[in-house]
């Protein structure tokens, strides 16, 4: 009997304004190292990219190097999985105002690898059914609650990306017409209403328009989990805070569940850490919305992934898909 | 050289509350022969599904009596691809309050042909997809606006199903959350504002709450056809009816195209026919409400397909497929 081949494993790389994360993912989900790269206001996207295949070849070398290495996952913001480019994304200056082709340069500095990429709500949808709480699903939707709103549209096992690679903007479907300005440029959009951000939005907004009393009112700064701790000492604006949030977002989901008829929704994020206060009024709203055909039936869950680990285990688990 | 063999042939049934239509189509969408069974009250499924099977053969005889016969497709209300049943249809006795498994027992009483069945607004979507405006397009979606409004989604060139078959029932998507009531017994549907019937209501409502002058008021019944027609020559409020009506239609379009990123959204049905009247505030009000990456880029286009035969083509395009 031959001696086992070296598994080979994947490198999971997640995006973000503020730095990079870079793990070695093997199939089963280990996580056999990370390292974290600062983002260092890089406005050339060769200097980006350069540095973060240094920074992954570093890491390889220190946890994994005998492993083949089987590919590379990105999730990024603005990432489109059809053409292997970032595009117009705000907070990566490298990639703002123009189109970066990724992927392929990328791919170029690590010796021709294959590397995937796809935005990063996507990418957590991928991970959860690859690793989490949708394992077992086939057809489910991911949303992602955190300084906006995300979402990852799984359809028969894969993630819908529609004709140009964009589908799955959930967080811009509108709750009300000339609602809340939303960082869009739109008004009224899920995003401004039930992300982290719009239920510290919601509670401002309340405690300036009266005089109810609110142990948020010391705060000069409020946050979401702000609301959340006061809400669960039983601070009466700060429950309503979450009544009105998540009847807004279940409203959504019905929606959703009326297009794509998935057997969950996953919630994700900052805001799903509010547990029960934001689960609560997301579901009854849900299901008094639902057709009868899907009332009762549709699972409302919370992801099952460690949340610093979830953004490098999506990513990596494009390289398995 | 062997002579032609006969080209094979498709059925196309297209099942409503008052008839149903059959038609005999070949495989670049003619037309070969058609038929009418009108409904007669049948409340056991067997006699339906039996008279239904006679009127099938003798159009064959009297039509294509020597051509193969590839499959039977079915269009109906609440007819499930999946499972072949058709559930809880109110307008259909025979499937009233119970599931009745149709397309078995219609194969059955047909020598075991294939017989394939889908909602009618999946066959509608089907049918555009091969025969009609859509035939170049991979994703899109179609809005039936009818009695209702149905719709079917196309991601891939394929039906979106969902995990249970019903996807795509985006007439029952929130406008309004404590809007006008809507015959699925919940409340501010789209289907309660954009349907033919709709558009009617909203000209009623708006007569009763004014004093308005409109032509409409000589009227005691009025139609969304007599709203068209008032308002291609001018009426002020009937103008005013199709403005509010597309501004609420083009911005759940642009939620629909956030969803699934289609090419191009197809428009058929009743309150199609109303042209630019429908067209120009429901362009409008998409284009308002899409992301950059969208706006001016998604087609918002009219069904090409003959409205008496697009049912019957749409429900012969399942055997195709």
């Amino acid at each position: 009997m031959a001696l086992c081949e070296t598994a080979s494993v994947a490198v999971g790389i997640d995006i973000g304004g503020q730095s990079s994360k870079i793990g070695i993912v093997d199939r089963e989900g280990h996580i056999l190292g990370r390292s974290v790269l600062p983002a260092d206001g890089d406005t050339n996207p060769d200097d980006f990219v350069a540095k973060l295949a240094e920074a992954v070849r570093a890491l390889i070398a220190s946890c994994a190097p005998d492993s083949p290495i089987a590919g590379v996952g990105v999730g990024a913001p603005n990432a489109n999985f059809y053409t292997g480019c970032i595009s117009h994304a705000p907070n990566l200056p490298w990639a703002n105002g123009k189109t970066v082709p990724f992927a392929q340069m990328l791919s170029w500095k690590l010796d021709d690898v294959p590397v995937t990429i796809t935005n990063d709500a996507n990418a957590a949808a991928m991970g959860e059914m690859k690793y989490g709480v949708a394992k077992d699903l086939k057809h489910f939707i991911e949303i992602t609650l955190g300084t906006g709103v995300g979402s990852g549209v799984v359809v028969d096992g894969k993630i819908l990306y529609g004709s140009d690679g964009f589908a799955g903007e959930l967080g811009h479907s509108c709750v009300e017409m000339d609602g809340r300005q939303c960082g869009c440029g739109n008004r009224g959009c899920l995003e401004a209403y039930a992300s982290a951000t719009g239920v510290a939005r919601t509670a401002r907004e309340w405690l300036d328009s009266s005089d109810e009393p609110s142990s948020l009112r010391q705060l000069t700064k409020i946050t979401s989990k702000d609301v959340a701790e006061a809400a669960a000492v039983g601070d009466a604006l700060a429950l309503r805070v979450f009544d009105y949030t998540g009847t807004i977002l279940g409203t959504k989901l019905a929606d959703f569940v009326h297009f794509s008829a998935p057997q969950a929704i996953v919630l994700f994020g900052g805001l799903a850490r509010a547990g029960e206060l934001i689960y609560a009024p997301t579901i009854k709203a849900m299901n008094a919305r639902l057709l009868p055909i899907w009332k009762d039936k549709v699972k409302l869950l919370f992801s099952s992934l460690p949340e610093s680990d979830a953004a490098i285990l999506g990513a990596s688990a494009l390289v398995w898909a």
